[in-house]
C-alpha cells in the first residue's frame, strides 16, 4: 500500500519540477551515473581507541569485503567499485582479486597505502627524519602502485599520519621538504592517466602538529607535483566551523579537486553516516558541483567519490547502504536546484530570495525520485529493507563465525 | 497552477500520515498553537562591531517595531507577541503601548533589560566590583518588572554581558557570590505567576569569561532562586560542537527549560536566520520537545519560544517571515516523528532504524501543511510572497526616510 | 658548574620573593605536600585508534606498573601513590598488592572501574538501556568497591563512555533516570569516608551525545547522591574554548570540586603532557585553588591531583617525570603570587596593574626553588638527568623483553 | 632596592647563558632591532557591538593617535612606527603627518585602507558582484597607494571584509575571479620595493562563507600575483585549534610570509593583549621565525610585525606598552633557545629532551635582559611605571575632554 503513496508522490514531483524548469530525465541520469565508492575496511570490525567490539558477521579478509560491497552495489546501484587498502587487503595475487571483484559485479577503486601502523612509522613515514624510513615508506607506496595496475586501479590515494605530537620534536620545514622529496619521487612512479590523491587532516593521530594539516598545504604539494595530483577532501578532516563547500569551490576553480572521503562529524573525525549530523552541509557541496558540472568554464572536472566510514555500533552493511542512499538524495537535492532561478537573485543581491531557491530544492522529498531509479534499474525501491529480507546477514554470520 | 499542486501534496500527505498512525488535526492544532516571538530589536538597524549598514526602512521607534511585528503576525499567524528591550523600547506610558499593540493584533512578551550598554557597566552589572553599579543594575532590573505589571507580560528576560576579558582581572568566586546576591534581590520582587529566564552565553562580549558562561550555570542560578527561575537557551550561545538538544532534554528533565532564544551559527554568536546552516539540529531540539509535551511524567512544561536575530544584510521584515515559517515547518517535522516505532527501534538496539524512524519525518515535506493552515486561518499560502506584494516595503520607506 | 648557577639563583630568588611579601618556606611546605597521583596505564603500551606502538620496557603487568611508579616517586618525591584500573590491573590479591606498593614507597590511589570496553557495553553501561547490562555495570563498580577496601583506597573514580553515535539512537530523558539510578546504587555501597569521583567529557567515544557531557551534567548527579560524590575534572574534557579556571573556581563555591585528571590538548581529548601546549592554563587553575586554600569562607577543599595521560611517542616514565616536574612548577608559580597586591588591583578596576601582578609571578623562573626542594629532600635536583643515568630503562627494558 | 635585584639577576643570566653558549650581546642587538608596528586604530575609543565605552583621554584624530603611538615609543623603544588607516586617519597633507610624525620620533608604517564600512560594501568590496562597487573599492586602494607614497610608507595592508551570510547568497567561484581581478589591477599599481601583505579572516563580519578565509587562500591569490604580495597571519585570525607556528614555517619556506598581526584570542577574534592568553604560542612562533633568521637556505625574510588590537577596558596606552614589552620577552626567549641541542635530539628522535630545550629557554625569566636593554638605551627599565608616573595620562584626559 505504502508502494502507491511514493508512485503517487513520483507522479507529483515530476509535475512539480517540471513546473521549475527541471529535466527530471537528466537528472535520473546524473544519479545513476554517480559512483560512490564503499571502503573495504568499512566492512570489518572498527573501534575507537578504548574498544573494539567484534562482530561476528564482520568481514574477515579482503574476500569477504568484496563480497559485503558487492552486496551493497546490488542492492542501490550506486557503490559499483571498492577501495582497497594494503597491507590490510594484501593478497598473493591481484589478478584473481580483479577477476572476483569482477565476477561479484564491482571494480576494485583507489588503493591506499598504509603509512602508519608499523613501528617503524612511530616519527613519520614520508616525512620522518631517517631517510631509511622515507625509503620504507615509499618502497611501500610503489609496492601499491604495482597493484594498481595488476588491479586495474586509476587512483592512488594517500593519508599520511605524518606529524608531530610536542612543540620541538621535530623541524617543520625540514619535514615539509622531505615529504615534497617523497612525494616527487611517488609521482614520478605513477602510470599515466592515474590520479594521486593527497589528503589533508588537522589532528589526529598527531596531536601537536601534522605535515598536511589542510587543504592548502594539499594543493602546495599537488602543484609542485603536477595534474596528475589533485587534493582528496574528507569531509571529516576540518576544524569546526570551516566551510567545505567553499574549499571545493575554490579547489574546483584551482582544477585541484581530486575527490571526497564521505562521512559525518560532530566534534572531531567521527566517521560517523554521512549526513547524519547536517545534511544540509553535504547538500551545499553538491550544490557547488552541480554548477560546475555544467558550467563551460569548469575543466577536466574529474572528482572521485568515496566512502570512509567505519561503523562501531551500526550494521556495517546496513550503514553502507543507508549511506549511498543518503548521498544519492542530497546529490539529487542539488540536481534539482533552480540554477537560473538562483543566479538571478544573486544578481539582485537578494539573499532571501537566494536562500528560498536552494531551500526549495533542500526540503524536496526526493524520495519517490530515488525509488523510481532503482525500480527503473530492477532494483527494490526500499534497499534497506531488501537487504534486512535478504538473509545476507544469516548467512555471513554462520559463515565468519 | 503551482497551487494546484501544493492542494495534491497535502492530499497525498495526509494519506501517507495516516498510513504512519500520524493525528494529521493535532498536529496542524499544535502548529497552529505555536508562538514564535518576535524581538523589537530585530526591526531596526544592526551591524557587527565592523559596521551597521542604515536601512531607510529600519523601526525608528518602539512604535515602528510594534507595526513590523504585527504585519509579521498578520502574515504567518505564529508570531503573535513581541519581546521589548528597555531603554531601546523605553516610552513615557506603557499602557497605552500594551493598548496601541492590541489594536494591531500582538501582544507585548518577553521584557529584556539592557545591562551592558551604560559605561558604568564596563566592568559588569549584578556582578560588578562596585555596589553603586550593582545597585543601579538591579534598580534598572526594577524599573523593567514594572514595565512588565503595565504591558502585562510574565516573562523577564536577563541576558549580562558581565565577565572579564584579562586573567587576573576580577575574581570569580566573589562576581559569582555578588551575583546571586542581585539575582536574589531581582527574584523577590518578581510578580506572581512571571517567569525569571537566566540565559547563558560562552563569550562575547567578555573575551576571557563570562559570568554565566553555560547552562549549568544558569540552572545553578535558578535551582538556587526557585521554581519561577528558569534556564532560557540561544541556540546561538554555545561552544562549537555542543549538542543542545541533549542538553534541552537534561533541562525538561530538570523542569528547568523556561525557553528558547532562535537563530543560527557557523560560527559564534552570528545570529543567522534559524535554521539557515543547521536545519536538522532544530528539528532535534523539537524532537525532544515533542516527545516532551507527550510524556505524561513531564511535568510544567512552558517554554517560551523567542527569536533573536538581528539581520544585517538580509530584508529585516522577510527575514523574520522566513524565520517565523521555518520554525513552523521544522516543528511540524518533529510532530509527524512516529514515536512508538522510534522507541521500539531504541529498545531493540537498533540505531540504522531508529535513525531512519527521525529521517522519515525530517525529508518529508511538509510544506503543504502549512501552506493548508495558512489558508485555513484565512491567510496567503505563501507568506513570503504576500508580504512582497502588499506593498508594505513602499509604505514604511516613505514613512521612516 | 650548572650547579652553582642554580643555586645563586635561589639565593636571588629568595631575596625577591620576600620583598615581593612570599613566605619561601610557606611555599616549600605546599610544594613539597603536593601529590600528583601517575596512573598505572601510564606505564603501558598506549596508541591512537591508528596504532599501538609496543615498547619493549612497557609495563605488562601490575606489578611493573608499581615499580615505574615507584621509581617516578622516587626521584621527584612529588607523586606517591598510584591510580590502578579494574580490570587492567586485576589480581587474585589485592592485600599483597598493597603490600608490595607500601615495600616500594608507594600508596595505591583512586581506583577505576572499566565500563567500556567489553562488548555488552557497545550501547553504554550504567545508562544501557538494558537492566541487565546496567546490573553487570553496577556489580563491576561494587567489585572495584570491594577493591578499594582491600588497597586501602578511598577515591572510586568514575568515568564513563556512555552515549550515543546517532541522534536517536537512545532517548535523552531515560538515558539520564537510568544513570541516577545506577549512580545512586553505588553510592549506597560507599564506604565512609571515601570520595565517588563523577568524571565528564563532551565526546569520544561516543560521538553523537555523552550522558555525562559537561560539569554541569556531574555536578547535577553529584547533588543528587549526597556529599561523598564530587566532580572529576580532566583538563583534557572539554570543547575547545571552554575556560576551565572558571569552572574549576564555580565547583570550588560549590563544595564540589573532587579532583583532576591532568593532561594537555591542542585539538581532541589528546593526552598530552600536562603543560605541553599551555602552561599558562594550568597557572590559573592553580591560582584559583591557591586563593582557595587561603580562603577560610571556603570549606571541605579535598583535590585529588591524578594524571591521565598515556605516551605514545615520549618515553614513558620520562614523560611522567617531567609532568611531576612541570605540575611541581607552575603549582609554585601560582604559590608566589602577591595574592594582596592582585586583590587591591581588581578592587580599583584595574585590568593592566591585575594581569602584571599575575604575570610576574608566572614569568619567575621557579626553577631553582624545586632544584632546591629535591635536594632537601635528599634527591637529585634533576630528576629527569637522574632517571636516565639511573640504569632502569636499561633495567626494565631487559626484564620486560 | 628591587633595582638591585633585577641587576644582580642579570648578571646571573648572563652566566647561564653563556654557559648555553649563548651570544647575548648578539641577543640584544636583535631585540634592539625588532619594530613592533602600533596601530593608530588602538589609542580610539574601540568595542564590542554592544557597546563602546567612550572614555576621555582615547584619540579624537591622527594628530592625537601619532603623539601617544610616540610616547609608547619613547618609552619602550620597540615601536618606531604606526599603521594608519584610510579614511580614519585621513588628513588634508599627508606631507605634513609625515613631518609630525619624525617630529615626534615614529615612522608611518603599513596604511592599510576601508573596505567594509560603507554602506556600497553591504555585499562585498573587491569582490562585490557590482563592478561599479569593485571599482569604488579599487580606486579607494590606488588612493592608499597614493598615501604610501607621500608619507614614505612600503606596506599596503589589505584586510578585506568580504564574504557572505548565507547559502546561495553568492557564487563562490565568481567572487574568487572578481577578487582576483581587484587583486591583479592594485597589484600593478604597487611601488617598486612596496609590500602588498594579504591578510585572511575565517569569519567575521561574514558568517556564513569569507572570501580569504585561511592563509591557504591568502597564498593562492599572492602566488598569483606576484613576488611583492605576501601572507598576512593575524594570530586572532585562525579557527580554534588551528597550529600557527606550523602556518608561520610554511609560510616561510614558500618565501611568502609577509608580516603579522599580533593579539590574542581565547575564542573568537577576540583582539586582547598578545600573550595574554596562551604566551607559550607567540614563543613558538618567534621560535619559527628566529630558526629562518640563522638559516643559510631562507631567502629574503622580511617580516613586518603589527600589533592589531583595540583595547576595550584597558588603559589603551598601557596595554600597548604591556604589549611591545610582552613582544620583546617572547622573542627574547626565543632568541636564547639552544638551537643546537634542539636539532641534535631532533635528529635523535628524543622528544623530551627537544622539548626540554624549549622549555629551558621559555621558563627562563628574561626580564632582567629586557631592563637591561632599556637601561642601555636610555630609558626606565620600567616603562609601565615611568608612563603612570610621566603625568600623560592627566594631559591627554584634560587636553582631549
Amino acid at each position: 500500500m505504502m508502494k502507491e503513496v511514493w508512485k503517487d508522490k513520483y507522479e507529483i514531483l515530476k509535475e512539480e519540477l517540471a513546473q521549475r524548469g527541471v529535466n527530471l530525465e537528466e537528472v535520473k541520469e546524473s544519479i545513476k551515473d554517480l559512483n560512490i565508492e564503499t571502503p573495504s575496511w568499512g566492512y570489518s570490525n572498527a573501534g575507537t581507541r578504548f574498544a573494539t567490539f567484534e562482530e561476528a558477521y564482520a568481514a574477515r579478509n579482503v574476500e569477504d569485503r568484496l563480497e559485503d560491497a558487492a552486496k551493497v552495489q546490488e542492492l542501490t546501484g550506486g557503490s559499483p567499485s571498492v577501495a582497497i587498502h594494503i597491507p590490510w587487503d594484501k593478497t598473493s595475487d591481484y589478478g584473481k582479486l580483479r577477476e572476483k571483484a569482477e565476477r561479484l559485479g564491482v571494480e576494485i577503486g583507489a588503493v591506499n597505502p598504509n603509512l602508519f601502523e608499523d613501528y617503524d612509522y612511530k616519527f613519520g613515514s614520508l616525512a620522518h627524519p631517517d631517510s631509511s624510513v622515507r625509503q620504507k615508506a615509499v618502497d611501500h607506496v610503489f609496492e601499491c602502485i604495482d597493484v594498481m595496475r595488476e588491479v586495474n586501479s586509476d587512483v592512488l590515494s594517500l593519508w599520511l599520519a605524518d606529524g608531530t605530537n610536542y612543540p620541538g620534536q621535530d623541524d617543520f620545514r625540514d619535514r615539509k621538504n622531505r615529504l615534497e622529496n617523497s612525494f616527487s619521487r611517488i609521482y614520478d612512479e605513477l602510470p599515466d592517466g592515474a590520479k594521486m590523491l593527497i589528503e589533508y587532516k588537522p589532528f589526529e593521530p598527531a596531536f601537536y602538529h601534522t605535515d598536511i594539516a589542510d587543504w592548502g598545504m594539499s594543493l602546495n604539494y599537488c602543484n609542485k607535483l603536477g595534474e596528475q595530483a589533485k587534493v582528496l577532501v574528507d569531509t571529516g578532516h576540518h576544524l569546526k566551523g570551516t566551510n567545505i563547500e567553499h574549499i571545493v569551490s575554490f579547489l574546483i576553480d584551482e582544477v585541484a579537486l581530486g575527490g571526497f572521503h564521505f562521512n559525518n562529524k560532530k566534534y572531531a573525525d567521527d566517521d560517523l553516516t554521512t549526513g547524519s549530523i547536517n545534511p544540509y552541509e553535504i547538500f551545499l557541496i553538491f550544490q557547488e558541483i552541480v554548477k560546475a558540472e555544467s558550467d563551460p568554464d569548469v575543466e577536466d572536472l574529474d572528482i572521485s567519490y568515496m566512502v570512509d566510514q567505519m561503523h562501531i555500533i551500526k550494521n556495517k552493511l546496513e550503514a553502507m547502504i543507508q549511506t549511498v542512499n543518503t548521498v544519492q538524495k542530497l546529490y539529487a537535492k542539488a540536481l534539482i536546484v533552480n540554477q537560473t532561478a538562483l543566479e538571478e537573485e544573486q544578481k539582485n543581491l537578494n539573499p532571501v530570495k537566494a536562500e528560498e531557491v536552494l531551500k526549495e530544492a533542500y526540503e524536496t522529498d526526493v524520495d519517490p525520485l530515488i525509488k523510481k531509479i532503482m525500480v527503473e534499474e530492477g532494483r527494490s525501491p526500499e534497499p534497506l529493507k531488501a537487504f534486512r529480507e535478504s538473509g545476507y546477514m544469516e548467512k555471513i554470520t554462520q559463515e565468519r563465525s
